[in-house]
């Protein structure tokens, strides 16, 4: 389940920040993160903190629940 | 903005922990944690990781989207 989830999450901020037109350079920089950082994530490798999500999708351009609605609807679970 | 976006997410988590009528120590225990990391999450002094996000919204009963639209409007700014 962990696995699932955080690839499923890497997944969505992939699929937003490829709506963006962003490479993952860019979100890294806007966002203040390590360049490498949006790719561990992208890939499901890290398990990010709640500031951390909170700034992924102020700079994505969407609201927390916004992102959760969908990232729920591909996970397909009800948390 | 740190300390707002902790101590909002935290006074989400008591809001429904209250609702569903479940002590610390028992929504601690359902989530596998230790019996004073829901004490510190309702003050804001953790900021939490996905995983445990998506654990507490899964033994309150609610959705990650159901739990961060409340949040929002809660915290009133716009992810």
């Amino acid at each position: 389940m962990r696995e699932q989830t955080l690839k499923a999450f890497g997944q969505e901020v992939r699929y937003w920040r490829a709506e963006r037109r962003l490479s993952q350079e860019e979100l890294a920089d806007q966002c203040g993160f390590h360049r490498t950082y949006i790719g561990q994530i992208e890939r499901g490798e890290r398990n990010p903190s709640l500031l951390n999500i909170l700034t992924l999708c102020r700079h994505l351009g969407i609201s927390l629940s916004e992102f959760f609605t969908r990232y729920e609807t591909v996970l397909g679970t009800f948390a």
